[in-house]
């Protein structure tokens, strides 16, 4: 379609020489093939998002910012793809019943049991009233204790095998679509892309590249220290649980420290439990040009709704005057599977 | 210079035509202006260097490895730069020392007493008996606490002001000048250089991309949990020590995997404490064509000259066939500022 539109504007062009109109109909023409963002509707946020690109990409311009400082971090779950459910969790409880096999006694030990019996309520209970330690245990039997290699294999396995509870889609596939052209916009402009996420580094890496385009190096996650060590004769990586990284809210902008040493000038992140307004803040002490954007699940239709109680995330962000995303209003569609 | 020589040899080829015997003398000429190792020696280590280089970076080789894959990491102490006296540690006693004039107690307080006195003995028995935990509460006091803007300004004040016993040059320029220029030989090839070394994150950031052109992202150090807070009304990173990541041995290849999640397919290290047997070691593992080099101190003139007791790196070196390079007989110069 591209190249038909170039074929016949350059063929007006010879037809009728170089006038003033001719130029015209080819700009407006040419904005239109090249919008970078087809999936956002035209509103005050795809607005911003591009002003900003465009401001601290101009060399010689007033906001030029230089591509090495061009970082740009997107918390995962709820920012790039459905957090209703938490893949994650999903994925523990599915080894849990895989593992359950060589271990009869789970079937009568919470915190398995529970997994087992598909009761929900046991870890809500964790969660809300004991700082969610038995479901720590779920996850260090898990996550811990094999080799990287075994580890990213049984992630590649549950992603094949399972599917989105709502859509009867690949949890690979339920991303955000206008997020993927986001990332692919910034890359363009040679930002940098990374993901800052609660998500496990070694899980989250398995598919970051693939579905994202964002490299293992840019995957900065919850992690604990592994260890090398040899396995049947071989040098192996092997994944542990001492001095567990929990890369949420206030330690986000720490592991970015850590990891890139350097202040995001670009944040997105999501309204659920104020887990991305530290590094929402921590860009915003950034002395150069800089950008936040809050991601707001306000479509119970195409995804799903929800809130904070105590409103925080948002509140934050008008107090930071950060530009909040109407899923509902700002997204022409959702999932690369939507019409 | 290279541009009269270019010229020399294109006038050359025009006057007397394009023969067999010009050809040579061009090629021949082009060699020697375009060594990218000129301080290294021609012999085993510098041929095979520049051998897997090539091989790695020649598309549709048999030994083609693609450019995101590749990494090299390096450490630093010992192998990029100085390491008798270790600059970190300097700089641990020069703050004490600063510090001192708001702490009377410390003329009194072990481990503070033996620095002031320039007692080395005391932290020696400390290593070498005590686990070095007396030379941590000399790390933590100088290394956390403050914010880090502050600690990078502390380091950028030491390395102005200080400068090494022997050289009488500052620490940034006690750097190998053969180094400099493997590192960007390797960046001229497209691969990605890393520092992997048991000093601080953000004590080496502050001089990494100035002295060796490596950039913050990829400086992987020794680290602790860092926090993010409000200090004097302003959001901050301050230095912490809780969760103490200790960047060394077989904690290295575990950092490098948080850190980047693929493995090096160059790794340059060095003799001293067997620090880089690990790194080296993760690199083989590594499906991909990969290469070791391990510098040996070997050069009690221009440099120094040690080893170790129980030859643990030269030992692994054999059996794993890594290269070893003889600073004395590899390298044409040691420093930039050698002759």
């Amino acid at each position: 379609m591209k190249k038909l539109i170039t074929f016949l504007t350059l063929t007006t062009l010879l037809l009728s020489g170089c006038n003033e109109a001719t130029v015209k109909t080819e700009s407006v023409e040419n904005s239109e093939i090249s919008d970078p963002l087809p999936s956002w509707n035209e509103g005050a946020t795809k607005t911003a998002i591009i002003e900003f690109v465009n401001s601290v990409s101009k060399e010689g311009g007033t906001q030029y910012v230089s591509p090495e400082e061009r970082i740009a971090t997107f918390d995962n779950d709820g920012t790039l793809w459905c957090e209703q459910p938490v893949a994650q969790l999903e994925f523990a409880a599915y080894q849990v019943k895989k593992m359950a096999v060589d271990h009869p006694e789970w079937k009568d030990t919470q915190p398995f049991k529970s997994v087992l019996e598909g009761d929900n309520e046991y870890l809500v209970n964790d969660l809300l009233n004991n700082h969610g330690k038995e479901l720590m245990k779920l996850i260090t039997v898990t996550h811990a204790g094999m080799t990287l290699t075994e580890f990213s294999a049984d992630v590649t396995a549950f992603l094949n095998a399972s599917s989105h509870p709502k859509y009867g889609k690949k949890y690979t596939e339920t991303v955000y679509q206008p997020m993927l052209e986001l990332l692919q916009y910034l890359r363009k402009n040679e930002f940098k892309t990374y993901i800052c996420s609660g998500g496990g580094n070694s899980f989250m890496r398995v598919f970051a590249d693939d579905v994202y385009g964002i490299v293992p190096e840019n995957v900065i996650g919850t992690f604990a220290m592994n260890t090398f060590e040899q396995v049947d004769g071989e040098w192996q990586i092997v994944k542990g649980t001492k001095n567990i990284f929990m890369n949420d809210k206030a330690t986000k902008p720490a592991t970015i420290e850590q990891r890139i040493g350097r202040i995001p000038i670009f944040v997105g992140g999501n309204v659920r439990s104020g887990g991305d307004i530290g590094q929402l803040t921590y860009s915003q002490t950034n002395t150069l040009p800089n950008f936040q954007l809050l991601v707001n699940h306000d479509d119970d239709v195409r995804e799903f709704a929800y809130s904070e109680k105590d409103n925080a995330s948002l509140n934050a962000a008008q107090e930071g005057g950060w530009h909040v995303v109407s899923m509902k209003n700002d997204w022409k569609k959702i999932f690369p599977f939507d019409n």
